[in-house]
């Protein structure tokens, strides 16, 4: 396909980006182009616009940025079988290798030489993307597009609060941006008995309590440590999603866990963490697990269950819609922490 | 306690029992006595009632039959230090020895020393009940006493349902007595995308409906095996779980499931069963599962997670409640199939 | 690479099969070309070789067949990133569709698209073999070619054993062909207490016992559960690895194994078995297992770390080694069940 | 049983013990008396003799310590229906509750409600030791009693190294005092193709050799960071047992463990560790899991396999003898790292 398209660029070495012309990308044979028809933000893409340390180390720009869309294939290249012209889809971010240890024994989530799209590659902040087929995921023509788009983020949660069993235990979420309110959901739908969701911004536990949390704690205005052992006599929580990546809520996280119980963590706290190995985790006999990505496909399978059955709606997080063109706005949105998810319409 | 009390009395080698006046029961140092406010009607009290081949092997009149109870404990032994008088409870009703390799290692479930309450020694369907201290389960004082007693058969349902992982998945639950009404219930909660419940009985098929399947077929009026290939793309279900006990329905179960998925079977089959291994298993490398009794005490603690929380709503499948003397009542419509679980208060 | 091969070209349909020589085949893109160095003959080929029903309902001759091997990379297609020429490998021989669900959620070996080298496409009974680049596993160019070459085999063995955790444990397995000798060195090596093997052929019985077996038990001269019965204090084993196919040995199976115990099934027995699915599956909680193929590609990884590692030890059940030419030798051996492990070397 | 015993009594709130005649301890209606054979030194009883900070707040002198042990039923409580007079026996030493959430889930072995024998109560060191009957563990009575003295230790080895699967992985124990050696044992019994173990003491290295370690690192003299490289082709091990408690070294272990490994901590570090959550366990989706105890009785089952079946052989590890009296010799070879294990006879 030759033309242009309009893309959102990362045009410099600095903050912000820039709403640029570029042409529409050209596919290999064993890749797709897909219409982007929703993109949503994430988290990455905002550390990328504000231009931290993190992408100052990892970007290179120009490049368009992005990775959480739903859109439809309109060419695929000569050697792809598995998507036809015409399917819905969102794609899997985590473009890996194929031959490493990892990746052929079920965990190529966390291949070492993963390539990420919109952050080592062109992304989908744009009317067009080009992807490799095999990370494509087929989504139901039924599925709206701002929902199907952010599957991607919805899937950590999916990850994190699955990552063991929550059915009729209790389920502490700390830290409520958009995974965690989702996380929340998850942990609601799976059937956990008690979801607590902790947060130090209201409006966000208030999308938390939307999604289902059965008690919401907003740290700077109770002990999370006191609520917990009210809420479970005294015994903690079965099972803590760390989302937050502050050291002292990750230290509640440890405190409030009850013996043989579970930490999950997916946020990346900036610097080393003190913990009190031999108390909080030797004598406890928990379970800590680093999350990362999406588990390819077992996840993406789970995320369509529970979206497409409806035991977790995400409308209600989905808080804003945007033309492309006025992706500051949403950016801006996210960094006063005033929203639940943001959805680009190209 | 001195006195007397009324029981429901299995008092002759021949169909039918009798309401009597009999002792209450005395405790031993390690027991307690147990005041019943509800005990529901089992399957097994059925085969009892009716006085198939099994009970005449089994059970040895004169006694009194019941399993499924709540009551408040009102007398306790000087060794018991688990419960204290007051305590609102239920009881486990496998009583295991506590030695064999599979009471040392977490499967006291299928211990083969078991003496069952009800059937090798008195029960339940009486004013009140002598047991060992060790098979109480607290109850929330604020779990009615109707729901509280039919947590017994409904962690049947969930020992089976959660012998795996549902969520996002697809779920089909053969037979739907009551404990398959609970299992439909047990699947929606813990987050299967679908769940199919198949029986030959509309009266039950409704009351599925009611617990939360997302399609019923009678089956025999539709077949099994299309309207599965219908839901899930050809693809077959991931659960079956397994609770009519017929040899079709059951060839039918391992027909539907789909490769890598899981059977797992509640249900008792009165003769050997005729099983495809090499295709219905081997070539689709699927995971068939035993289910009896409730693991001791996992499945209790999800079964009250499950409860208090109201992710599963066991009132609309208790259809019928009577007084202890009207029992006759309650094991005619079990004969009939024209209930969900019956409750008798004595 | 042009030019002519050996290769043992099953050409009619009946008993039998010829060496011809025949085009040394052509790559594709996505495909490597292998010069086989030493190949096995697998209970499959023995059926093809003598034309039983199953074969006559699969297979198109002529064609070439046999898929267990060892060689070396000759040739490799424009797309082949994941091997180089030179390296020493072996074929996973399911080729799968990579888009069905269980191809994306680690489930690849039940792919229900599976096409099979040297069943459903020309196999590796040859000088050389063309396969898909995605199927290879290097070996460890200082593994011997005829240990390397029945990592297929063994990969069945190692899928079976390590279905479930058998350290400390006793292990029955049922059947000494091939891969049930396998079965017990791999079951010996990672940790079984004991390892009881029953067959009817002394001659496997003695290669079982060289693998590690605790006690081989032929059982036309003892009965199998009394054994059993002796030498677990009258609990039964933990895990049967049924590999037999035989409806009374299964059988036994299933009476030997202790409440709570596996029985995992490679076998394919010829007609639907009797299964007393209520004292032998339900009552007692058993699980059963279908086996088919290897994980892709945790089983893999397994079999090189305990071939490299020396923790089990082939070459004492590769008992025949003859050049490709005298392969009705290998077949005869077979049919008489006088031999472990066949190896032809082209 | 009346008279007097020699027991090793800590009689003092400062370092050192006293040999002292002391009462044959009484027995209730639910213990045992044991006559003790042998009873082996571990690092706690080591930390009670030096009087260190976690004994100046945990024990209360005097009592006798101690609690590995192997010995001999000579008398029972009335209530006690487990053991047999003559029975040989060792114990479990956590006695538990028996009522909190993680007892009645199997996970007794972290019971917030825990008295350690020979720590809260009376001990082992002593001609006899009384103890609950439901602590007791039935050894065979061909087990020699030095062996089935430090069953207890050995449970910790397992439980450790067997929390996860390690058949043809590469296993790191890091810090081999004796349950390091014993896990070095275990790793090579279980399956494990590699397994690397690391300390500072080459007297322990050569002990952990002669358990079956593949390579010994002193870390003093070589990068383990460097030799795991090299000996795992740049992927790093699949498991590491942290038994050193240092920081560095548990530093260590996180960057040698491959992405999606597992870190199994038994040691006690004695202050907080600063841990790189973001790169060392969320990128790198590992497990991380805290060890304590044994499980009840799961691991005395794997205890009883490896060492009935000749798995593991503890003979080399346990290098010293002595009498009772000679006590002090065996604590100062403790405290001087000269020793395996050291087994006192009364």
């Amino acid at each position: 396909m030759d033309g242009k398209m309009k893309a959102i660029v990362k045009d410099r070495r600095a903050p912000g980006a820039t709403l640029q012309e570029v042409p529409i990308p050209k596919i290999g044979d064993q890749e797709v182009l897909i219409q982007v028809k929703a993109t949503s933000i994430c988290g990455t893409d905002l550390h990328i616009y504000t231009w931290d340390e993190w992408s100052q180390s990892r970007v290179k720009p120009p490049y368009v940025f992005g990775h959480e869309f739903a859109g439809i294939v309109v060419e695929k290249g000569k050697l792809v079988n598995n998507v036809e012209i015409g399917d819905h889809v969102s794609a899997e971010t985590h473009i890996v290798c194929g031959h490493c240890p990892q990746c052929l024994t079920g965990q190529a989530h966390i291949c070492a030489n993963t390539e990420i799209i919109g952050v080592d590659r062109d992304g989908c902040f744009a009317e067009y993307v080009a992807l490799p087929a095999e990370n494509m995921w087929k989504n139901d023509p039924s599925l709206p597009f701002d929902e199907a788009s952010v599957q991607e983020p919805f899937g950590n949660a999916v990850h994190t609060v699955l990552a063991g069993d929550v059915v009729g235990k209790t389920v502490a979420v700390i830290g409520c941006g958009p995974i965690g309110m989702m996380a929340v959901g998850v942990a609601k739908a799976a059937g956990a008995a008690q979801v607590i969701a902790f947060d130090l911004n209201d409006y966000r536990l208030n999308l938390a309590k939307d999604m289902g949390a059965t008690r919401t704690v907003n740290s700077l205005n109770e002990n999370p440590l006191e609520v917990v052992k009210s809420l479970t006599n005294g015994q903690g929580v079965d099972v803590v999603c760390e989302m937050s990546g502050h050291p002292i809520a990750m230290d509640q996280g440890f405190k409030m866990v009850t013996n043989g119980g579970r930490v999950s963590i997916l946020s990346l706290p900036v610097k080393p963490v003190e913990i009190d190995v031999t108390n909080d985790i030797v004598f406890k006999g928990i379970t800590v697990q680093g999350i990362t990505g999406r588990k390819m496909y077992q996840t993406w399978q789970q995320v369509a269950g529970l979206l497409q059955s409806g035991q977790v709606d995400l409308k209600q997080m989905i808080t804003h819609h945007f033309p492309l063109e006025d992706f500051d706005k949403g950016f801006e949105l996210m960094i006063e922490g005033k929203c639940g998810k943001v959805v680009l319409h190209p």
